[in-house]
């Protein structure tokens, strides 16, 4: 018994292993816990994440003559910085995993990098590992998954700048910098994402990304849980590594062979956070529950954004969305996590219908349908999904089930009954859940790997 | 004819003249158009109106040791202050006159003052006129009124404190700084109201309020349209002046016998914005609301303040709470504009139910029914009013009239219709608008003074 | 009983009392404490006394575009200022007063006044009462006397500027501000010496001189000691007062016929502190004391500015001027202090010597010759003193007494000895006493009146 | 004859080709240049070159509590900075080359180092590149030689903490900072001196310094004029590398069997200049010349340093040191420059008499003899001058030659002539040249290897 054990596991040993080719690393599955989640949070304290020339205006009229980027760093305080209230905001955002910059393009660290001297936050400005701090407090007082950010380029960085001029033909600055810097936070913060970004100019073989990646699979202390996404280099975005990101605010509309993540951010012009953002620049809940659907939809999972404030705190109104945000998962989270997509995506009869399936353990398939806006009639008419005399249907939040009649076509028509306002299950985007369909026959001709499809 | 005119005007300054007297200075009749408007916002640029004690750990914390309060004056930059925007955000609330503070408790003045030499913002900090900004802003691209706060203590004044030791037998605060710069205010930015405050310590007699008060409704250059409040001595408030103010956060609940304003903040704990605020600090929009309907249905006006920053900004969330209460205005503004107290202001039936009423062009009288809180039900019953067979009732917001029966008691039940979510005029606090009920009669009977019940 | 009060009061005025009129102001001899000190420093907190052009220059090239004057105020620390310091510093270099300037033009007090809020040293940058504390130090660690510089005028202030452009037909800011202002230090802390400036725009009866030199002479706490300069307005500058100032650095060259006073500043090109001044903008030993031997030779006081930095420190090159002063006062003070002009200030036959001359207690006079220069030859020929045959010659600080034969004319040539480098007395100036000349019937016909001359 | 020459010359160059070990390193002659100086000033910009704790004792007493070292940097603005003035005040100085700090402890580069990312003066505080300013200014308006102070170790690199914490056994530090940044200068800059420091807690060997060494001799563009000093491992300080300096401060007495170099600083207590220094903290010239001739006699040269300002000024009280020093060198540098010691330091009957030659071009010798003090007597007696019937004596500065005797051993005695004041050469320290002694044979026997002794 034992040893037949022991000759699995070797047996593991040996598959598990990585070469560092592209080849190899794509073979790995994603760990399932990320495909079944479906929404997560990043933030970051870079100072001023606005274009270079719109800082440099922003300086000229607002400083004196001689007062630089890197003179902002004393300013930046964090004084307010409050991890395990970061942690609940997030967790009450229903998130299930988190990401914090651990280094911008700007190359400030929020940890106490060996390879960053007096460029990072313990020694200038914050004082703090706010690195280190984060991560405890969502180990110590969430369920979540915590992740970092880490960009490879900076944007001044002497040795990137030599070795650009050198056509990359030197790796200056990957070896003293950037990956000396990335195994370090590893091997200290155990992240179990790697959200890598700043790649784009030059290739993964002089980023040594897959160097760096075989050793992150096979031995590093995240090996079995940590997953990437594919900026490694210009040669890999949208293809190699784990998930794909191909550019911010990917939301392809249709389903995706890989699985993919629409990065994008709550303050619709920025990263980071804008003193001077109107409200207006702010994504509202139906903006921001409509994009989610359609990215869980077609397979993707969704990072939602927010910008510090340089005292460390995340500004109300941005609290408040993602307090909207976890409310309604609470009410429609079963139709979010761990689904998949469906063999549709979006209805052919009523518009802004989206649609996720998920497997249950009686090997029966549930498929959701998410309406972006509440039906003004009272008979919501669907296209695709196929009625069988067994079919049920609710609304996710609402006790009973809907009655409903066959569609002039092969779909279906819910009724859909009178709720007062104040019985409603939320406030936007809601889900009725199908069961029992006759497509499903269909469905179990779709592969279930798990991280995959 | 120039004779006759004379005559006029001198039996007009005879019938307008005030003495420096309580008695004759509460003579004046409220301006009307105070009476009618029932919502503004205030806003203040206080660097940081936390009690002191706070401040000081906060001082103690994150400075200097020798660091005081008069150090923060140069952060305080106000570069993002865009007048316009504000008073766009404003306008777009719904409120109909706006407060700005003058001057706060630390004696900064917010306009070029004379008498505060290098302890104003266009001297230090902001190098702006923001008072007269505002009131130009207001004035060029709003149709709202202009009004301005001022705290006639200061806490650190020398003089004050040695008017003060002299248990106030000496005026060297109010001859050299408080009036001076009352009246210099007045003169220079025509407000239409003055929002008086920091008068709790000494007498009216000891500030010379009436004196300026009969100056400002005989001879200012506002004295038609201002209107101020009570709080000109420690003999005074909630006695004496224009609109009664009480104390902070005034919502008495029941039927006042003269104008009242309810001020009250959206941050709960703070007038000056907090940069550490949790999101659940701010008033909910269903909060909000509730406060708003009750003061109106009391007979009061309601100050819905909000804390800008030092960069001269309003925050997101303040905005986005401006612009929904201006969205539900646009509906239901009808039942609060140019409203009087009703005969009842809450029901006896149904709790969350509270009344206004408006005279109309012809006569009649609508009654306005506030429901806190949609029916669950579909019959909402109510015990004050009294039907007549030509009583007709609507939902303000929603096409065609509702149907109703006698209720149980003398009261009356309205039919509330299915009405599919987003078909629902608003998302909070709905108003029913009752005309031609039976308790008609005894509403004649109420005298209809204006600015006044 | 009236009519007895009535005429005491009236001898009193007669026999004490000045009237606020020049002609009564001027009649106060003064003081002799005052006479018989020749040499005194000052030191003001001015924040930067360059002309304001040279100060905007400066400005727009290091400090963010909205900066201005009062921004700089709390960089004004005073964190190393030790009074106990200076007072032992000022009392080394030999000066017998000291006036710190308690108020510049640009209106920030270097003492908590109560007419200056947030604009003086104990709310805003420093923290401290510096007027009280350097008068504390040196009454209580040195005989030297204290005085207050007082500018009368302010730059920017808003009320001065209204009463400037009512052609200084109002007085707001002389009754509000100036006055004030002037008693308040005056009762504060008893200053020996009032040293105002700041006067030339208006008249003296714009600022209400005569009024307050009456209170200061007849009533104030240092009725018997104080001394005055002139500058109480643009009609009394050389003309009315204490002692003449005339205008700054006046060295006339001549004797005067009233006490004056030479107000010169060892950076010659600042009053204040001037962070890149360079070494050649110093004036050197030889050109310190050449000034100051001609300034008491013609029957001034020479006053010697420092400007001490904003960290409270008086610089090295200032300490070390204001020691070596000391050193050479203390062989040479001698022939300085309790001196009065002689008949002949300069010499005749030989440049660059200068006289003063002292009554001794027995009558006789002593009369001082300072040279400049070292003689080269070993004969110094004088062309002014008349040798009697018991006149005896000493070099201060050498011991015997110098062998000397009749002058070609009428005068004396002093036999110089050859003295090592080290048994010089001095380094700078060397000071030849003269006894019993027969010049002195003449000096007798002099009238020795304390106090002038 | 010449062919010999020749022969030996490329025996030189094959022998010159130093190899990493000490043994090599050391055969180097020192470059003549060095030797034949005696002068030179160095100057930093160290922040603040205090001790930590009273550092930190500061730091807590003046700043808010979480600020740090590094926050100071954006304070370091040298806007006054001026490299032509500081090339021009050291030249005047008499100082033969001038040494800049390159970096200090502290780890702050004075040059935009590729290995110092935004922790150099390029990119924080001055932005601009002081090494190369200067360095271009010494070079453009001067003849002087132009050196680099350089420090081995960082108090606060976290690549040197990891491996002091693996007792020197790893080189990150060295190989990723400290080494590839002392080429960058001596490629970038050129420096004719590299005056290493910071080495005395690790070896030479954790250092690398021989083959460091080894490259500056043979192959570096400086490697024919650059010289060295002795730290450079705690192995090394006062035994190995070029000029020894074995300690601050370092004036031995007696003359040494290697060229030392005395590295002392104007202000007593501190190498960075201080705010808060006393005039007494100073050294006086008396003070600083004495330290200067017995350096010089024993054979070594001396440092002169100065601390800057944070706005890049050289205070005046150091601009007057340097200016005077240059003025006594103007007189008496031809008893200094391309001096050797004599077999005499100092005398046996004169207390505070020093001494020097030089070896003329006709190959005789000139004995300098100086005094501290100027003879109090009119004659001066010294024991170890031999004279010969042809023995001169002159005073530099002074014309003509002085009268001499046999003294009552087997010295001489000085006639001193009386010089007035204003004819002296100098104020302090002078030097009396004595020619054709009869110790004249054994200076001859004194081996003359340039650069060696």
């Amino acid at each position: 018994m034992w040893k037949l054990l022991l000759v699995v596991t070797s047996l593991l040993s040996l598959s598990s292993a990585y070469d560092p080719t592209w080849k190899s690393i794509d073979s790995r599955p994603l760990p399932q816990w990320y495909d079944e989640a479906k929404l997560f949070s990043s933030t970051g304290e870079c100072f001023q994440c606005l274009h270079i020339p719109a800082l440099e205006l922003f300086m000229k009229n607002n400083y004196r003559p001689s007062f630089t980027y890197p003179d902002f760093a004393p300013q930046f305080t964090t004084e307010f910085f409050n991890p395990v209230e970061w942690a609940k905001i997030f967790e009450n955002s229903g998130a299930e995993y988190v990401v914090l910059t651990s280094k911008h393009h700007e190359g400030f660290t929020n940890w106490p990098s060996n390879y960053s001297f007096n460029w990072n936050s313990m020694a200038v400005g914050p004082k703090r590992d706010l690195v280190g701090e984060l991560g405890a407090a969502i180990k110590d007082y969430t369920t979540l998954h915590f992740g970092l950010y880490h960009s490879l380029f900076e944007w001044f960085h002497p040795l990137y700048n030599i070795d650009k001029e050198n056509n990359f033909s030197t790796q200056y600055f990957v070896d003293s910098k950037a990956m000396p810097e990335l195994y370090e936070i590893v091997n200290a913060y155990k992240p179990d994402v790697i959200w890598s970004d700043g790649d784009w100019e030059a290739t993964s073989q002089y980023w040594k990304s897959t160097e760096f990646l075989a050793w992150l699979y096979n031995d590093s202390p995240v090996k079995d849980t940590v997953v990437t996404n594919d900026r490694w280099g210009k040669d890999t975005t949208c293809k190699h590594g784990g998930f794909l990101t191909c550019k911010d605010k990917y939301n392809p509309g249709v389903v995706q062979k890989r699985k993919f993540e629409n990065a994008m951010t709550l303050d619709k012009y920025s990263w980071g956070y804008r003193r001077n953002a109107k409200l207006t620049d702010f994504l509202t809940m139906d903006e921001l529950l409509s994009t989610f659907i359609q990215t869980v939809s077609c397979g993707g999972n969704m990072l939602m954004n927010v910008g510090p404030t340089k005292e460390g705190t995340l500004i109300p109104i941005f609290q408040e969305r993602l307090s909207e945000m976890g409310e309604w998962l609470r009410v429609n989270g079963e139709g979010i996590r761990k689904t998949r997509p469906w063999i549709h995506q979006n209805d052919t009869i009523t518009p802004g219908v989206w649609y996720t399936m998920k497997k249950e353990s009686d090997g029966s398939v549930s498929v959701y349908c998410f309406v972006l806006k509440w039906p003004t009639s009272n008979v919501l008419s669907l296209g695709v999904p196929k009625p069988s005399s067994n079919t049920q249907i609710t609304l996710l939040g609402y006790p009973g089930t809907l009655s409903w009649n066959k569609g002039s076509g092969s779909g279906i028509d819910i009724n859909i009954p009178a709720i007062p306002f104040n019985k409603m299950p939320c406030k936007y985007v809601w889900a009725f859940k199908l069961t029992k369909l006759s497509n499903e026959l269909k469905h179990h001709l779709l592969k279930f790997k798990p991280g995959q499809f």
